[in-house]
């Protein structure tokens, strides 16, 4: 293995962090809100680095976002209004716009540069949906547009960053704003959100407590992990709901998805969705046994 | 995070490597087949590192060495006579041991050092085990030791370091080996092998090409996986034997192995091997579209 | 380059470390002062490390313990009664008890934890110095001990950690602290205090200070250079006096080491003298104008 | 320090890496001749690396470039037609020009794609030297063309990269070639080379074979080093003539360079001049006892 050279780090545990070797820096700045990076690596193509994360990579960002939008989605019957909060990069944009049903498509992300940056690099992941005429895109802060508006939604999608201390989304995986997010939803409607790790060493950190938290506030919860290359770790996902989550089958699941899908979907199906929602065993104790309960006044943050 | 302090590299693509922070090298020095380290972190406990490859770590030996052995044993109505390939470090034999049918477990590794490093180094990994009077432990080539002896096995499980160019473990993953390996199983028998790398940067390295070689020689086989998070990465397991498998139920699973085991599994249960056997929709099309087979005279590496 | 294995990361300045490879971590641990780590590499042998910070190695720790002792010492005619501050390893109190006129070494190291493991790990930095009838080892605060001493000095060896912010050692670079140690020295008596970086990316953090600030306490200050290929730069020293220096000819320089020292000088001799004293423009320029005075309430720190 | 990032990683010894935070990446490509690299660090500002090696430092590469070239021009007493090998960054190109008394420039570097890549990249390193009338760029083996010119110069200047194995200077290192450049070299000629690593650790590299080779060549050898923070260690140089080198005092080198240079020199006077040829004793023990002779039947390689 050849040392020499470029690598950016990325820790992912004050005790444990990975080098990926990199071919370009194709951009390095701060905008109003985040540092941000896109990098060119051999590995993993083009990836999308705020505040030193990576959030999505070319060559697997199609793991998250089929994971985040599609089983969502299989939960109502025929989702035609959908909310993305964040979401820079477009790639769970894409995915949702796949779904024939859906008529109009609202993604609030708060920073414009780095929807600007993600248009201009990141061709492979939006793949031109921001051009779709069913999309609307907005800059605001996500929180603000939901406790404000009177537009109602059958899905709402959070892709957000992580719950950091200080950073720009601490505030929208609180009990307060999944309560403001669910006065948003039409009867029926389901909400979605990406729940950060999920892996042995760091599962605890805030799946279990974004888990608990949703769970305070929606009749129904259920969880889901995959693992994510690009983030070397498993990682999680809850979707929420009032309406009774239907079981799905393999079959109803691959039927559904060849009804409703106007694209393959690469990474999703029958099988990979039985994977997902079938939790190791200390995930499950963990999901069961938090306790805390992420508030605007005490929020559990990513180390 | 605290860049300053002791480091532990780990090679895990040529483009990707992983820094763990480290409080102590146990143990560093070479036997007649391989570098051996023991390396202490606070992150992951103890680890064997052999030939710069972490084998296993206190934090998470456990899904590995479980999903290893008690998938198989459950392939089996009664194994009662098992033996293991490599598995140094003792914990392939101790959950091998906590099967209450189990009445001789044979375990040759080739490097009695490392055993003897394990023994003394990695208590919390075999726990035991060595000691147990079921126990066989020999210390010898274990493609020799299966051609030449007449003793026949209920299963057999390849605890073995990865088929690295050079290494010690090259010429154990191949259609010769396993032919070898499969005259030496009872009736019903089983054999189990790790199966390298199963994510997505790397399945096809080795995983995909061992299931299609053991497909060449047992009527059948069955792939799992899952997240080791010292691996960083999916891990492979391939099962095959010429008895049809039956589909065991997730109810099955957690009634057997109460039946059968002295002492609780801690990773392992119905719902977590549901999640090992479905596998993600790019592990099955590779190992579906897989041609390659792994022979003496030309066997694929890892990389 | 083989990447796989362990590393001492050190950072030299936020924006530059350094990775060594190691063999063994032979100590690691917390005294009550600071975080001690003793390691082995093959390249630098056994090493010092001080709350992350490189001490000296095996390989060069003469260049450093050499350069700090024997110009100083050649400054005084006839040194018997020496101070030494800090100095855990013993590489200063062996070259100081290299000279013959030696009657007593008076070595002042706060940490007896440390002193112990240099003791036990480092045999090849001390070489026996500490069992030497004229060493006087005491355990406690350099600076209260020269204000409650009535002893005095011919030398005062400064062979202290960097002046970090929290350090063990910020206070022995003041000028109050330097007026309590000219109170303790005889006349014609000499100090010399390490001054930490030199090189042109880290000559002002604290070497063109201590410079200045012993200027304004000592009539007489003269300042040297020199490569510490562990430290990865030039080191600064600083030799005070109130005592004229005599200009050192290489000749001279020569005759009296082979007068005064009962064994040779691997570094130092009157060539490399000539080098330690000869400074790059850049360090004249930085010494001559530095304004910056350390003072108990005021200090400078190291980055 | 922040760990994540993007960081240069570079070998200086197998045992020993360097990490650089790097804001951007400003080129990387493949020549027909080598790898190149333009860094930009807020350290060091903008960086030319070749081959994976840092050739030289917006920030520090007046030392090397001054170092290389002032020394040797004062060895002659009017330098009018100078060669330079190498060099494609322009800054020795820029320190030649600044001799009033040079009249022609002859620079010739192999790779045109490394040149222009430096004129675009790195105007702080050449200042316009590329566009001065005196300028005459060649793209060729520096070696095939001095075979076959009929050109003879004042001074041979060779800034080369490295002797690597398998590099594009091997051959240029050798008592052949030393031959071919000193038959080039008019009455009085001096020639310079830049010769490797020589701090203690690798001093014995290039270093004292380079010196140990022109002395089989020239009547008349010296050597030179410097500390290179960019290099992270001191840098030797040999300079070499037929004629007998003039003892220069510090007063005269600050008179000749206020007379001959049309602009100041920022690192180089009489006393860095001073320092740059006191020899630390380790070096001369290494230059007076090297057998080795680099010859191109049998070359000594850089590790």
């Amino acid at each position: 293995m050849e040392m020499s050279g470029n690598w950016f780090l990325e820790s992912i545990h004050p005790d444990l962090a990975v080098m990926l070797k990199v071919r370009q820096v194709l951009y390095s700045g701060q905008t109003a809100y985040q540092k941000v990076e896109v990098l060119d690596s051999e590995l993993f193509g083009r990836s999308l680095v705020l505040d030193g994360k990576t959030q999505s990579t070319e060559r697997d960002e199609h793991i998250y976002h089929e994971t985040l939008v599609h089983p969502a989605m299989l939960c109502h019957p025929e989702p035609k209004q959908v909310f993305i909060g964040g979401g820079g990069e477009g790639g769970a944009l894409r995915e949702v716009l796949a779904h024939r049903s859906v008529e109009r498509a609202t993604m609030i992300d708060l920073d414009s540069e780095v929807v600007e940056l993600c248009r201009k690099y990141l061709p492979n992941h939006h793949q031109g949906s921001f051009d779709d005429p069913r999309t609307n895109l907005l800059h605001e802060d996500a929180r603000g547009y939901l406790e404000n508006t009177s537009d109602t939604y059958d899905l709402i999608i959070l892709d957000l960053v992580d719950p950091l201390e200080g950073g720009t989304a601490a505030l929208l995986y609180t009990q307060e704003f999944y309560s403001i997010a669910k006065a948003r939803l039409n009867p029926g409607g389901v909400l979605v959100t990406q729940s950060g790790p999920a892996g042995l060493l760091n599962f605890t950190e805030c799946f279990t407590t974004i888990f608990k938290t949703l769970g305070t506030v929606f009749d129904q919860t259920k969880a889901a992990q995959v693992h994510i290359p690009a983030f070397e770790t498993l990682w999680g996902f809850t979707i929420a709901s009032d309406t009774p989550f239907t079981q799905a089958s393999e079959e109803s699941v691959d039927a559904e998805l060849a009804r409703r899908l106007s694209k393959p979907a690469k990474y999703y199906d029958g099988e990979s969705h039985r994977n997902m929602f079938a939790l190791p065993k200390f995930q499950r104790e963990g999901l069961e046994t938090e306790t805390r309960v992420n508030t605007d006044a005490d929020p559990v943050f990513m180390l």
